[in-house]
């Protein structure tokens, strides 16, 4: 199943990405809420990844890939492509780094995205997305220049910056029944997997995905990586299409089950946050909590972890699902 | 000026305050944020007092007013009288502390509101703010029943208890050189300042009001209490049209300026929060915020405290004002 030639990571490479970034990463709070605990029966700690800097938790793996590139690779650059929190995270690492960074993003990515990219100082190539194909001009970009591709969740490094947040949740909360994060290539909860496992021992780990993306749940009950067309969500940081060749071997040893929560569940959760976390959450950010809230897992008695990822969303789109 | 019969609060009363509500509320976080900071050029540090249990800052005075209390006190009741944030501050408050609540509000405040308070576990009597004075309704029933009235900023117990914001802010922060709060009766602005002057000796304290509602800043700059008309702001918990008898002389003489900012900013501010910030905060919570990202205060180059003060609005108007 496990490419033997892969580098898959260890706990240890998350210990040492929480070294790489203390101190540039924010150590996000871990915020409660009784209505939450009150509905659910559970004791729940939320995660506040939303609050992190770039409004995701992309940036600890950005942050630690780029950290941990030879000074020569560092002087040439890095690459990545994505219209999402990847892209600003990567961007935003890079400035900090004074490492330069090359961002391929399509030309009909929101403005807002771009320009906040581009704001972190990345210099931005767009691509036609109907005639281009990003992986092959990423890959003529990276080669013509000597720039290092750092890929958004299939790189050991990348995983083990994400796991960063679930060593620091198990840290302010201790022991953990139950850790629930979001997936879309699964970087950050085969992350999470690792840090649970080696710090919440007996803590049970479970995957949440958007209804219409569950590559996730079927390769992880099919045994094999499983590759589904592009899902239409309004969770856009879980529309990747399959899981990476290092996240899944992980996610098959460490993480218990992965489920599915509806859009309508997201929108709901969504304006939980809002309401009663005074959180702005985006889509993606919600389906742990989702996955918790709306009776998908048996959690009554349990103290449990629930990561929001993110909150980059654009205002108008965020007013238009809590509005009434 | 002042009534020598008033008790008035000192730092030893918001220090015991904070030995009361010490693992009752919230211990907020304290956010920061790179855009903020380049934005004014100073380094910020918000006191996310949204994130409060009852989601205001309210809670800690109202539940440090109430834990004062004599036992005989506290199994007779309280009564309170606010459509805003005290009410749901004192009747939560008061479920924690098995005490019986009395809620006093307008027929024609917000439903959501009145099933927030009731849901606390407190009796809500509902007035006509057109044909009766809800002040002599309280007293009325207050005295019928033997109830104690928790005023929402007028009293030395929920000032002090307001001031362990306050206390934390500069317990996680270290030395500040300004700290600017919002404020309507003053009691939280009152309360922060006594902090201050004890636990940050040389830091500027800062007064915040919306420019209809400038009440404080003409008493403050007149020498004595000038009433207003009900002023017409989005910023509903800073409509009091007067400062308290208590609040008034802590202000004079530990306050250095009371500036206005206009609703068009608060509206800006709040996008700014949500965009950046990724955090509901309702319009009065955005006053002490918006004086510094508009430049009403010299920040530059300090380091400055600024008050979030609450994050209680309804979905639908959160959403007309962000939306575009």
């Amino acid at each position: 199943m496990t490419d033997a030639s892969l580098r898959l990571p260890t706990f240890a490479d998350v210990a040492r990405a929480a070294e790489r970034i203390a101190g540039v990463a924010h150590r996000t709070p871990v915020l409660t809420s009784r209505t939450a605990d009150e509905r659910t029966g559970a004791r729940l700690f939320f995660k506040a990844e939303n609050l992190q800097r770039a409004g995701a938790f992309k940036f600890r793996g950005a942050y630690n890939a780029i950290a941990a590139l030879p000074a020569e690779a560092r002087a040439r650059g890095v690459l990545a492509y994505s219209s999402g929190n990847h892209a600003q995270a990567i961007a935003l690492a890079s400035r900090l780094l004074a490492v330069p960074a090359t961002i391929v993003m399509p030309l009909d990515a929101p403005a807002m995205k771009v320009a906040a990219t581009a704001g972190y100082g990345a210099e931005v190539v767009r691509f036609d997305r109907y005639t281009q194909d990003r992986v092959a001009l990423g890959r003529e970009i990276a080669q013509a220049r000597g720039l290092t591709l750092i890929p958004p969740y299939d790189h050991p490094d990348v995983i083990a910056g994400q796991g960063t947040l679930g060593l620091e949740l198990i840290e302010d909360t201790g022991a953990l029944d139950m850790l629930v994060a979001c997936l879309g290539g699964g970087g950050m909860l085969s992350g999470c997997a690792l840090a649970a496992a080696e710090r919440a021992p007996g803590c049970t780990v479970i995957g949440v995905e958007p209804e219409a993306g569950d590559d996730g749940q079927r390769s992880f009950r099919e045994g094999r990586i499983v590759t589904i067309p592009v899902p239409r969500t309004i969770a856009d940081g879980a529309q990747t299409t399959f899981l990476g060749a290092h996240t899944f071997p992980i996610i098959q040893q460490r993480v218990a089950d992965i489920v599915t929560v509806s859009d309508a569940e997201l929108v709901a959760t969504m304006r939980f946050f809002a309401e009663r976390m005074k959180l702005v959450v985006e889509p993606t950010g919600c389906l742990a909590a989702a996955a918790v809230l709306h009776g998908r897992l048996d959690v009554r008695a349990k103290r449990v972890g629930v990561v929001i990822s993110g909150g980059n969303i654009d205002l108008a789109a965020f007013a238009r699902h809590i509005g009434t």
